[in-house]
């Protein structure tokens, strides 16, 4: 549809924009509101003396993120869009489209911003897994990287029209694209940066640091859970098209299994994580079940417009449930330190609903797709997303940490990032600065 | 209006349904994001080695209810409605609208969404009730029970068509029948299983026992309140109608008066309740402040479409001034723990607004139907609906408790429900875990 | 465009008035939400023995206001804008319109409650400036004299069609009409009633006395950026338009502007304020970040419709650059103890942002206004609501200072608000009520 002259629309033309610009500013404004979501979630899995820090971390990802993804970020995913999927493009254009629209083009802005707190939502995750320890520079310098680059090439493989969105790969709100990737980054950045002190013993066991506030968790859970409608939901983005003439529903004559789907996920993704540490540890972990209750979220979002509905139950079940797996794994096999859990969360929930797509595929139950059709796209845009995210991350830690910029000194992580990078106290009243012995798990 | 066809809707009847659904959606979240007012409203309101309880609870309402609630509850209300109301039904046929709604029923999953986010504010308002000494299995099971039959058996008789809506009950967004049905049962669970210990002292005076914070318990009540729109205006759900071939205003003739009254409603809660503490103690109790506009908001949600708005005035002002009354009626006559309020802010705030529905009725003042008229069914549904509802909840705790499994042992709930039935502490570093002495009020 | 007999409304008519209360019902929404953005961020910023007083002076700014706004100050705005505007008005029809709209007028109720949010934002600010020692019934008062008089006649003069609209004065979304009244009420508030006790020494020299959670203030930030996107994105209130019997896009023409400036300006003010942090301390203060971003928003909310977006960034950092420099004259030189730094935040950062209008006017930049043309009117627009907010926000608390109502008794001041005005204890399991050392900045 071309949006040329949509100043002068009128009649049909005229209903059809300003009824899906209703709805896409509003789920815009929900998905934003994550970062409220993200913020608390984080700040409640820290310790108190990095409260602040995390916030700040939250607060400048999507300010400095946001005006880099404008100026720079969206036209790199215009540009790598053509580039590898064989369309046509200008570089040029990819910029000026942004930045001086062509009049009429009421849409060019909306569009952008719909697509900035999708990418801000994958910058944002990243924050959780390094928390404790990376300098605010370290951590802003990525941000931009992120922002810049490292988000816009996955977009311009997929929903860009690059290869991977050639070669069919589905990921429809962005579990393996968004999730996924931040996910995979996370837990590459707590690789790099090493593990908070105290958080692993010489004899290689393992101290649970836990967070100040489970409060501050479990509402940033529902937080996030509320915006997630809107990143779900919202992405069948068109309620309204033109067809022949004629208005149709556009996206939401599939919205209600986008609905459901979201639902039955999340429901059964926090059912599953609470089954696990149930036979685990008989009891009912509340980070587990809030956590669980996300990661059901991130498994159904790559397919919540496509599967039958049991499929739904099945993935979240599934992603809950391989989450203290994957969080022990990561913990004590890995060694890696990832703080507020982003990758089993983000990372391998978003792998997972991405790869059991062929599994639950409408288009396989009722025939009209093959198994193996539907599954070698999936393959390909983990593997290829994998692979990028993380080895771009890799190399940008690495940079960072070869600069001596990644990491604050020992004495600066003891005492609190609160204190020695922002010059704050987050709770003055309460409490005392814990210090030396983090692991001691009080 | 029949929905056959519908993915083949074109022209006035597609924007009739993008609109309807635009709306019903944007809703349908704002409501569904009360789950995170209600954890923080109930979190703020208890002992803080009892808040991850509190917290997990919220989470597993939401996620157990809403998939026995798509399995099963919302088939039941439809079977129950066709049963009582005299309506032609069909079992299978109200499952399978469900589980699988024929090619081109664009909105059978987001009708029942929208049902589902009312079925579980329900549910969720038990909680708070039974707060601090309810075993974890307990409650999820009564949810179960709250999900699948006894709120679906309310929206049987009302909403589905059943007898009460036969006899001309008006609840227009669930005053008596989502809020009212979970205040009685929260007295009702609250009444079988007993105060906290340190509740009561045996020469039967009365200890307070503060919740942990204030801040939490007012952002929930702020998010309830946001939330509260979706409930209140969102049930004026269908903008846009289609009246003998042309595109008329469907609720939104209306909604005007839905969205002055719910607000009037919701401020004169708090100012009634603020001016009967002030009378009481000289002081102005945040908490009943707070409380106050949420029961205003309760009295004022069956009849937000059909009050003339002065009524809106003194219904919200009497639900609020009632709610200090019934509080200390509950606990200083019943000797009823009501540990959030529960009864007093929905319970008997719904039942007032309810009843006092005919002295404020438009269809009164303009002379179009007489007072008694009007309060018969408006009688006899809040009758019902308390029978119904204390009667099942009764017989279903009571079964509970003579399995042994209603509350947890004395040891537990003296260290608290965090440590004991999720091996959480929610603040690890503040404070200490209290002993014994809850009672002291300190 | 005349309402009369909108009930009768059908076919594109209906559509267009459906549709654009969709989009204003869901902003209004969003707009109120702001209440508990600004409850937390308030809350967060006072101390541990003061926030519960914090918290029911917003619960009561609302409660009461919005009544108040009813009852007397929407009728009161009508007939200042026809007064001082040159318009015909009815002081019975002004209302009259409201207490009993004509039949069909479906908008007369949705459209008061959306003027309502944007005034009991303006009312609201105020709490933060005097937070710590105004007695309750002294900021009631305040508050409605404010939402019955003081906000309403500076919108007569300007949305209303009073003479600053008649001269041309650009003020979108209320950058100056809501928060630059909000902040100057504020700060003349602060101004009379004087700073809390410890805050200043005997020879001038200053104590901070840090808030007690900054979780919580950088939560509020963010509900308070979500809701803003309803403040200024929701202002282009009229998705859809009538024209010459066809419907065309109404301010959504526009939209896509607001949305990028707004999101720009917001992020450039974290940035601006993050950066003059660091510059003057080496570190980034979270809470400047923080009121940066809010700065950043104030600034750009009266001009986000008509501006080229460079102009946005530009704005942003300035706002936000200003807001420690301000904050540090408003204390250090004037020794006003503004305890949320409302001024800096909702003053300055919205004169400022009007005042830069005419350098980045749209109209400017393409020639066809010119920069003393649009200079004139933001001139005149900002010195006469400053100087009628200043004058009557003035003469109130001067008056309930005469009749010694104004400030709490230093005992009371010394112990906190919490207890001597409300009876209650935020925390009652953490911290402990801090005596005389406010200033000790522990």
């Amino acid at each position: 549809m071309s949006f040329a002259n949509l100043a002068l629309q009128t009649g049909m033309d005229a209903i059809v924009t300003g009824v899906n610009l209703v709805w896409v500013l509003t789920v815009t404004f929900l998905i934003f509101f994550m970062h409220a979501g993200f913020a608390m979630l984080e700040a409640g899995q820290v310790r108190s003396k990095n409260v602040a820090n995390q916030l700040t971390k939250n607060l400048l990802t999507w300010s400095v993120g946001v005006i880099v993804f404008f100026l720079a970020g969206a036209a790199v995913s215009t540009i790598v869009g053509g580039l590898t999927g064989g369309g046509s493009y200008s570089i040029t254009g990819a910029f000026m489209g942004l930045y001086s629209p062509e009049a009429g083009s009421v849409t060019a802005w909306t569009d952008w911003l719909f697509g900035a707190v999708f990418a801000m939502t994958a910058a944002t995750i990243v924050s959780g897994a390094v928390a404790g320890r990376a300098k605010l520079r370290a951590y802003v310098s990525y941000t931009i990287v992120l922002a810049a680059v490292i988000y816009p090439v996955v977009v311009g493989f997929t929903w860009a029209g690059g290869f991977l969105a050639t070669l069919g790969f589905h990921d429809f709100a962005g579990g393996m694209i968004v999730h996924g990737m931040g996910g995979l980054a996370g837990l590459t950045a707590a690789w790099i940066i090493g593990p908070r002190m105290d958080r692993f013993n010489s004899d290689g066991s393992v101290n649970v640091i836990p967070g100040h506030s489970l409060s501050f968790a479990v509402l940033g859970t529902l937080i996030l859970a509320f915006g997630w409608y809107g990143f779900n939901v919202g992405t069948a983005a068109a309620p309204l098209a033109m067809d022949g003439g004629e208005v149709t529903l556009g996206s939401f004559s599939y919205v209600g299994r986008v609905a459901l789907v979201t639902t039955l996920g999340m429901a059964a993704g926090a059912i599953g994580a609470a089954a696990v540490a149930l036979q685990k540890t008989g009891k009912v972990d509340t980070l587990y079940v809030a956590n669980g209750l996300l990661a059901g979220l991130v498994g159904i979002t790559s397919i919540a417009d496509a599967i039958v509905w049991p499929g739904a139950i099945v993935v979240g079940l599934l992603a809950g449930a391989q989450l203290p797996i994957v969080f022990g794994f990561v913990e004590k096999r890995l060694k890696i330190d990832d703080v507020c859990a982003v990758f089993p969360v983000h990372g391998s929930a978003g792998i997972l609903g991405a790869l059991l797509f062929p599994l639950f595929a409408t288009s396989f139950w009722n025939g009209s797709a093959s198994f193996v059709g539907l599954a070698i796209p999936q393959i390909a845009g983990v593997a290829v997303i994998t692979a990028w995210t993380v080895g771009a991350t890799f190399v940008v830690f690495r940079i960072i940490k070869a600069m001596g910029e990644l990491r604050v000194s020992a004495e600066h992580e003891r005492e609190g990032l609160d204190t020695s990078e922002h010059g704050v106290d987050t709770y003055p009243e309460f409490g005392k600065p814990d210090t030396l012995t983090d692991g001691s798990g009080v």
